[in-house]
């Protein structure tokens, strides 16, 4: 069995026993791997399970399996992550496919104050999302959305979250939360947050936390937040 | 006075009061930036100087100018990281650029057993820290070298230095010691550190730590480990 990759199969596509690989997935499965049927291939459907498939039909425009075994994975701690949008694509793309591997449940791209509006090409995070979940073996699918301000994700995300924000030259130590707790994790674009936003942040009493004294870009920051988050106690 | 960038001038290029930056720096200064000569920028020596400097003479080729002021930054606690290298060359810069954002002092390249030998550009490692250390306003220029292995790498800097490698699927807990200790990350290749180093890191009392139960990549593991000893408690 192949164990190297984690395939992605939307739960629409798998019915019972028998599921059919997207495109991109057929793709990869024969063209690069070259699998035949027959084959035993690993795959989740991004909330929670992992299958193992026997490949019946492979073919470079469809791919179909038999799940001959299943696997649960309990759900992972909620992590949300806002944050400013990067101009550059490769960043970006980073940036999110860091933040997947390094355990984020859902991704908020913000048009902040300092960010300015920027088109997102959605299916490119899409597959940015799916590719970093398939190689770090990661059986729930993170979700992404677009925000106009980081005051729209705290009046949708804040209620019953720690909300950590993280902003150079602050003062004071900061504890992170047991592993359980669900949180809401903001990084500012290249340029930070305005000082609007985090004017407003200190009104109402999010935890601002320093990340050293280095300038750390936004992909940057945005690992050391989920890896402090989920790795630094 | 321009604080955005923090340009590098090699120690050699400082006569006193009088410096002149490399042809890197000074197609930045002329081409990109635009200066003009009375114009006052910010450049480090890398070895902890931060200067103010006004620009007495702006050519493309070369750019030269006078010290107003300087500023002495204290050494930064110690922390080589020793990686296997990546072979897919965006990501190998990539994880130096993140080291160097994130504190590292010397990186060391790895033709480990499953890295496998692979031939590294000089110049653009070179590139890629400075570009770091420009982009962090960080003063100090992290060192580096390749090594042939991981034993090579132990031979020459484990003594005095607390040693962490990070291996999937490891139990127990680990704590990071004090910020000024001295500290030896080790990062295995994609594929991972091969059984042989495995059991030379046990026999030799190494501290092994997991990174959580997804698969990281090189370059993640890279930014997990820098963040974790840095700001980790």
């Amino acid at each position: 069995m192949d164990e190297h990759f984690l395939f992605y199969v939307p739960p629409g596509q798998i019915d019972h026993a028998r599921l059919q690989f997207t495109e991109d997935e057929a793709h990869h499965i024969t063209k690069v791997l070259r699998k035949q049927p027959g084959d035993i291939v690993q795959a989740t459907d991004g909330v929670g399970n992992t299958m193992d498939v026997r490949l019946i039909e492979v073919d470079k425009k469809k791919v179909a399996g038999e799940v001959i075994a299943t696997y649960n994975t309990p759900a992972e701690p909620d992590r949300i992550l806002a944050m400013g949008v990067i101009r550059q694509r490769e960043r970006l793309e980073f940036a999110i496919e860091k933040a997947v591997e390094l355990g984020v449940t859902k991704i908020v791209l913000v048009h902040s104050e300092h960010a300015g509006r920027m088109e997102i090409k959605s299916r490119r995070i899409d597959k940015t999302i799916i590719a970093a979940i398939k190689q770090s073996r990661r059986p729930w699918l993170p979700a992404w959305e677009e925000r106009d301000s980081f005051f729209d994700v705290l009046a949708a995300y804040r209620e019953s979250r720690e909300v950590v924000m993280a902003h150079p030259d602050v003062e004071g130590t900061y504890e992170w939360k047991a592993e359980d707790t669900p949180m809401l994790l903001l990084v500012g674009p290249e340029g930070g947050f305005s000082p609007n936003e985090v004017e407003q942040a200190v009104a109402s009493d999010i935890k601002i936390i320093s990340l050293g004294q280095k300038r750390l870009r936004t992909e940057t920051a945005v690992c050391a937040m989920l890896v402090l988050a989920n790795l630094g106690r």
